[in-house]
Protein backbone atom coordinates (compact mmCIF):
# COMPACT_ATOMS: atom_id res chain seq x y z
CA UNK A 1 0.00 0.00 0.00
CA UNK A 2 0.97 3.78 -0.61
CA UNK A 3 2.36 5.59 2.51
CA UNK A 4 1.23 8.78 2.12
CA UNK A 5 2.80 10.14 5.30
CA UNK A 6 6.32 9.17 3.59
CA UNK A 7 5.90 11.28 0.59
CA UNK A 8 3.97 14.11 2.37
CA UNK A 9 7.70 14.03 4.59
CA UNK A 10 9.32 14.88 1.29
CA UNK A 11 6.86 18.07 0.95
CA UNK A 12 7.38 18.94 4.43
CA UNK A 13 10.98 19.57 3.71
CA UNK A 14 10.22 21.47 0.60
CA UNK A 15 8.07 23.60 2.83
CA UNK A 16 11.79 24.01 5.50
CA UNK A 17 13.09 24.94 3.09
CA UNK A 18 11.30 27.47 2.14
CA UNK A 19 11.02 28.91 5.71
CA UNK A 20 14.83 29.20 5.49
CA UNK A 21 14.43 31.53 2.80
CA UNK A 22 12.08 33.61 4.09
CA UNK A 23 9.11 32.26 1.38
CA UNK A 24 5.75 31.47 3.24
CA UNK A 25 6.67 27.25 3.75
CA UNK A 26 3.94 25.75 1.78
CA UNK A 27 6.30 23.04 -0.19
CA UNK A 28 4.87 19.77 -2.84
CA UNK A 29 6.04 16.77 -4.64
CA UNK A 30 4.44 15.09 -7.47
CA UNK A 31 4.55 11.20 -7.49
CA UNK A 32 4.80 8.64 -11.06
CA UNK A 33 4.39 5.19 -10.47
CA UNK A 34 5.95 5.19 -7.10
CA UNK A 35 8.92 7.84 -8.20
CA UNK A 36 9.14 11.50 -6.88
CA UNK A 37 9.53 13.06 -10.41
CA UNK A 38 9.17 16.83 -9.41
CA UNK A 39 9.58 18.63 -5.82
CA UNK A 40 9.01 22.07 -5.01
CA UNK A 41 8.62 25.21 -2.88
CA UNK A 42 6.97 28.37 -2.82
CA UNK A 43 9.13 31.12 -4.66
CA UNK A 44 7.27 33.98 -4.79
CA UNK A 45 9.61 36.14 -2.95
CA UNK A 46 13.00 35.03 -4.41
CA UNK A 47 11.38 35.19 -8.06
CA UNK A 48 8.70 38.15 -7.50
CA UNK A 49 6.49 35.95 -9.40
CA UNK A 50 2.62 35.92 -8.52
CA UNK A 51 2.35 32.48 -9.94
CA UNK A 52 5.45 30.42 -7.86
CA UNK A 53 3.32 28.50 -5.87
CA UNK A 54 4.62 25.20 -4.93
CA UNK A 55 2.15 23.51 -6.63
CA UNK A 56 2.18 25.11 -9.59
CA UNK A 57 5.89 24.71 -10.08
CA UNK A 58 5.86 20.70 -8.90
CA UNK A 59 3.21 20.31 -11.89
CA UNK A 60 6.00 22.21 -14.42
CA UNK A 61 8.70 20.03 -12.67
CA UNK A 62 6.49 17.22 -13.55
CA UNK A 63 5.34 17.93 -17.00
CA UNK A 64 9.23 18.87 -17.95
CA UNK A 65 10.04 15.32 -16.37
CA UNK A 66 7.80 13.58 -17.66
CA UNK A 67 7.37 15.38 -21.31
CA UNK A 68 4.37 15.69 -21.13
CA UNK A 69 1.38 18.07 -20.09
CA UNK A 70 -0.83 15.68 -19.13
CA UNK A 71 -0.37 13.82 -15.69
CA UNK A 72 -3.09 11.08 -15.73
CA UNK A 73 -1.73 8.90 -13.33
CA UNK A 74 0.59 11.43 -11.21
CA UNK A 75 -0.28 12.18 -7.49
CA UNK A 76 0.68 15.50 -6.00
CA UNK A 77 1.37 15.83 -2.66
CA UNK A 78 1.33 19.62 -1.05
CA UNK A 79 1.32 20.47 2.93
CA UNK A 80 -1.10 23.01 2.41
CA UNK A 81 -4.75 22.90 0.56
CA UNK A 82 -3.90 24.68 -2.64
CA UNK A 83 -5.67 28.03 -3.65
CA UNK A 84 -7.85 28.60 -6.61
CA UNK A 85 -4.64 28.95 -9.14
CA UNK A 86 -3.18 26.00 -7.85
CA UNK A 87 -6.54 23.71 -7.72
CA UNK A 88 -7.14 24.89 -11.44
CA UNK A 89 -3.51 23.80 -12.46
CA UNK A 90 -4.45 19.99 -11.01
CA UNK A 91 -7.75 20.43 -13.09
CA UNK A 92 -5.77 21.24 -16.49
CA UNK A 93 -2.36 18.75 -15.78
CA UNK A 94 -5.39 16.03 -15.63
CA UNK A 95 -3.96 14.95 -12.20
CA UNK A 96 -4.97 11.60 -10.92
CA UNK A 97 -5.37 12.63 -7.13
CA UNK A 98 -4.28 15.25 -4.14
CA UNK A 99 -3.11 15.06 -1.05
CA UNK A 100 -2.70 17.84 1.03
CA UNK A 101 -1.83 18.09 5.05
CA UNK A 102 -3.67 21.26 6.55
CA UNK A 103 -6.91 22.38 5.64
CA UNK A 104 -6.61 26.33 4.90
CA UNK A 105 -9.95 27.92 5.77
CA UNK A 106 -9.06 31.23 4.15
CA UNK A 107 -8.14 30.17 0.47
CA UNK A 108 -8.86 26.51 0.06
CA UNK A 109 -10.01 25.36 -3.14
CA UNK A 110 -10.01 21.80 -2.55
CA UNK A 111 -13.23 21.56 -0.22
CA UNK A 112 -12.68 24.58 2.24
CA UNK A 113 -13.80 27.96 0.24
CA UNK A 114 -14.32 26.18 -2.88
CA UNK A 115 -14.18 22.81 -4.39
CA UNK A 116 -12.52 23.13 -8.01
CA UNK A 117 -10.70 19.67 -8.30
CA UNK A 118 -14.12 17.56 -7.66
CA UNK A 119 -16.41 19.57 -9.79
CA UNK A 120 -18.32 17.87 -12.30
CA UNK A 121 -19.04 20.48 -14.22
CA UNK A 122 -15.17 21.01 -14.99
CA UNK A 123 -13.44 17.55 -17.68
CA UNK A 124 -11.65 16.47 -14.74
CA UNK A 125 -11.70 15.67 -11.67
CA UNK A 126 -8.69 15.23 -8.99
CA UNK A 127 -9.40 12.63 -6.34
CA UNK A 128 -8.67 14.08 -2.91
CA UNK A 129 -7.37 13.06 0.70
CA UNK A 130 -6.38 15.81 3.54
CA UNK A 131 -5.04 15.86 6.92
CA UNK A 132 -2.22 14.00 6.11
CA UNK A 133 0.29 14.64 8.90
CA UNK A 134 -1.80 17.73 9.18
CA UNK A 135 -0.69 19.36 12.70
CA UNK A 136 2.93 18.92 11.39
CA UNK A 137 2.16 20.49 8.14
CA UNK A 138 0.24 23.64 10.39
CA UNK A 139 2.98 23.80 12.63
CA UNK A 140 5.71 24.73 10.40
CA UNK A 141 3.16 27.80 8.83
CA UNK A 142 2.38 28.88 12.33
CA UNK A 143 6.00 28.82 13.01
CA UNK A 144 6.75 30.48 10.60
CA UNK A 145 4.22 33.48 11.22
CA UNK A 146 5.25 33.63 15.08
CA UNK A 147 9.02 33.95 14.73
CA UNK A 148 7.81 36.70 12.11
CA UNK A 149 5.62 38.56 14.96
CA UNK A 150 3.27 40.86 13.85
CA UNK A 151 2.82 39.63 10.21
CA UNK A 152 -0.59 37.87 9.56
CA UNK A 153 -0.83 35.49 6.53
CA UNK A 154 -3.43 36.60 4.65
CA UNK A 155 -4.63 32.91 2.44
CA UNK A 156 -2.50 30.50 0.40
CA UNK A 157 0.97 31.02 0.73
CA UNK A 158 0.30 34.32 2.64
CA UNK A 159 -1.91 35.44 -0.28
CA UNK B 1 -11.19 57.36 -22.00
CA UNK B 2 -9.33 53.90 -22.26
CA UNK B 3 -10.02 52.24 -25.50
CA UNK B 4 -10.68 48.38 -24.35
CA UNK B 5 -10.99 47.59 -28.00
CA UNK B 6 -7.58 48.49 -29.12
CA UNK B 7 -5.86 46.55 -26.36
CA UNK B 8 -7.84 43.56 -27.15
CA UNK B 9 -6.66 43.70 -30.68
CA UNK B 10 -3.27 42.82 -29.51
CA UNK B 11 -4.28 39.90 -27.26
CA UNK B 12 -6.53 38.62 -30.79
CA UNK B 13 -2.82 39.10 -32.66
CA UNK B 14 -1.51 36.94 -30.06
CA UNK B 15 -4.34 34.28 -30.27
CA UNK B 16 -3.61 34.41 -34.35
CA UNK B 17 0.24 33.54 -33.71
CA UNK B 18 -0.71 30.77 -31.55
CA UNK B 19 -3.28 29.16 -34.43
CA UNK B 20 -0.73 29.22 -36.64
CA UNK B 21 1.54 27.36 -34.58
CA UNK B 22 -1.10 24.91 -34.06
CA UNK B 23 -2.11 25.77 -30.32
CA UNK B 24 -5.75 26.50 -29.53
CA UNK B 25 -5.72 30.21 -30.25
CA UNK B 26 -6.04 32.46 -26.76
CA UNK B 27 -4.10 36.04 -26.41
CA UNK B 28 -3.69 37.58 -23.92
CA UNK B 29 -2.01 41.36 -22.71
CA UNK B 30 -0.99 42.65 -19.42
CA UNK B 31 -1.53 46.28 -19.80
CA UNK B 32 0.01 48.73 -16.73
CA UNK B 33 0.10 52.60 -16.69
CA UNK B 34 -1.47 52.87 -20.17
CA UNK B 35 1.33 50.76 -21.48
CA UNK B 36 1.53 47.10 -22.66
CA UNK B 37 4.21 45.40 -20.42
CA UNK B 38 3.21 41.49 -21.43
CA UNK B 39 2.29 39.49 -24.33
CA UNK B 40 1.73 36.18 -24.52
CA UNK B 41 -0.38 33.29 -26.30
CA UNK B 42 -1.32 29.58 -25.41
CA UNK B 43 1.80 27.53 -25.29
CA UNK B 44 0.50 24.17 -24.03
CA UNK B 45 1.47 22.28 -26.80
CA UNK B 46 4.86 23.45 -27.73
CA UNK B 47 5.88 23.48 -24.55
CA UNK B 48 4.24 20.46 -23.01
CA UNK B 49 3.30 22.40 -19.85
CA UNK B 50 -0.21 22.44 -18.51
CA UNK B 51 0.04 25.64 -17.16
CA UNK B 52 0.97 27.59 -20.44
CA UNK B 53 -2.33 29.14 -20.56
CA UNK B 54 -2.22 32.54 -22.52
CA UNK B 55 -3.06 34.65 -19.36
CA UNK B 56 -0.46 32.92 -17.21
CA UNK B 57 2.47 33.28 -19.63
CA UNK B 58 1.25 37.06 -19.36
CA UNK B 59 1.08 37.51 -15.39
CA UNK B 60 4.26 35.91 -15.52
CA UNK B 61 6.06 38.19 -18.07
CA UNK B 62 4.39 41.22 -16.76
CA UNK B 63 5.88 39.77 -12.86
CA UNK B 64 9.24 39.72 -14.38
CA UNK B 65 9.03 42.99 -16.35
CA UNK B 66 7.85 45.15 -13.35
CA UNK B 67 10.21 43.25 -11.09
CA UNK B 68 7.40 42.46 -8.41
CA UNK B 69 4.15 39.81 -8.12
CA UNK B 70 2.13 42.36 -7.13
CA UNK B 71 0.26 43.76 -10.10
CA UNK B 72 -2.05 46.30 -8.64
CA UNK B 73 -2.62 48.87 -11.10
CA UNK B 74 -2.81 45.87 -13.98
CA UNK B 75 -5.38 45.45 -16.46
CA UNK B 76 -5.22 42.13 -18.31
CA UNK B 77 -6.50 41.26 -21.47
CA UNK B 78 -7.46 38.05 -23.13
CA UNK B 79 -9.72 36.53 -25.63
CA UNK B 80 -10.90 34.37 -24.05
CA UNK B 81 -12.94 34.06 -21.05
CA UNK B 82 -10.08 32.53 -17.73
CA UNK B 83 -10.02 28.92 -16.53
CA UNK B 84 -10.03 28.57 -12.83
CA UNK B 85 -6.26 28.12 -12.88
CA UNK B 86 -5.54 31.45 -14.23
CA UNK B 87 -8.37 33.40 -12.44
CA UNK B 88 -6.81 31.82 -9.66
CA UNK B 89 -3.53 33.99 -10.76
CA UNK B 90 -5.03 36.70 -10.86
CA UNK B 91 -6.45 37.19 -7.72
CA UNK B 92 -2.90 36.04 -6.37
CA UNK B 93 -1.29 38.76 -8.52
CA UNK B 94 -3.47 41.22 -6.91
CA UNK B 95 -4.65 41.99 -11.10
CA UNK B 96 -7.13 45.61 -10.78
CA UNK B 97 -9.09 44.63 -13.97
CA UNK B 98 -9.64 41.69 -16.20
CA UNK B 99 -11.16 42.52 -19.67
CA UNK B 100 -12.62 39.53 -21.73
CA UNK B 101 -13.76 39.03 -25.43
CA UNK B 102 -15.55 35.44 -25.71
CA UNK B 103 -17.29 33.75 -22.87
CA UNK B 104 -17.00 29.95 -21.94
CA UNK B 105 -19.92 28.64 -20.83
CA UNK B 106 -17.59 24.95 -20.37
CA UNK B 107 -14.66 25.89 -17.92
CA UNK B 108 -15.08 30.29 -17.59
CA UNK B 109 -14.40 31.36 -13.89
CA UNK B 110 -15.18 35.09 -14.25
CA UNK B 111 -18.64 34.35 -14.45
CA UNK B 112 -19.87 31.83 -16.45
CA UNK B 113 -19.35 28.18 -14.35
CA UNK B 114 -17.61 29.73 -11.09
CA UNK B 115 -16.56 33.46 -10.12
CA UNK B 116 -12.86 33.20 -8.92
CA UNK B 117 -12.60 36.89 -9.46
CA UNK B 118 -15.17 39.02 -7.39
CA UNK B 119 -15.68 36.30 -4.48
CA UNK B 120 -15.62 38.49 -1.50
CA UNK B 121 -14.53 35.62 0.25
CA UNK B 122 -11.14 35.48 -1.05
CA UNK B 123 -8.35 38.28 -0.43
CA UNK B 124 -8.51 40.55 -3.47
CA UNK B 125 -11.21 41.01 -6.15
CA UNK B 126 -10.64 41.29 -9.84
CA UNK B 127 -13.15 44.01 -11.72
CA UNK B 128 -14.11 42.20 -14.75
CA UNK B 129 -15.73 43.50 -18.08
CA UNK B 130 -16.46 40.67 -20.59
CA UNK B 131 -17.57 40.61 -24.23
CA UNK B 132 -14.64 42.83 -25.81
CA UNK B 133 -14.86 42.31 -29.66
CA UNK B 134 -16.55 38.62 -28.54
CA UNK B 135 -17.36 37.99 -31.64
CA UNK B 136 -13.96 38.04 -33.30
CA UNK B 137 -12.39 36.43 -30.36
CA UNK B 138 -14.94 33.71 -30.55
CA UNK B 139 -14.51 33.08 -34.14
CA UNK B 140 -10.79 32.49 -33.82
CA UNK B 141 -11.42 30.06 -31.78
CA UNK B 142 -14.30 28.52 -33.78
CA UNK B 143 -12.10 29.13 -37.31
CA UNK B 144 -9.46 26.93 -35.31
CA UNK B 145 -11.84 24.02 -34.52
CA UNK B 146 -13.36 23.85 -37.66
CA UNK B 147 -10.14 23.63 -39.50
CA UNK B 148 -9.24 20.69 -37.55
CA UNK B 149 -12.58 18.60 -38.22
CA UNK B 150 -13.75 16.22 -36.29
CA UNK B 151 -11.15 17.59 -32.54
CA UNK B 152 -13.64 19.28 -30.31
CA UNK B 153 -13.00 21.03 -27.48
CA UNK B 154 -13.33 20.64 -23.66
CA UNK B 155 -12.92 23.67 -22.30
CA UNK B 156 -10.72 26.55 -21.53
CA UNK B 157 -8.31 26.53 -24.22
CA UNK B 158 -9.27 22.78 -25.19
CA UNK B 159 -9.63 21.87 -21.68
Amino acid sequence: MRDNGLYMAEALEQARLAAIRGEVPVGAVVVWRGQVVARAHNRREETADATAHAELLAIQGACRRLGSWRLNEAILYVTLEPCPMCAGAMVQARLAELVYGARDPKAGAAGSLVNLVEDDRFNHRVKVTGGVREEECAAVLRDFFRARRGSVPEGCESG
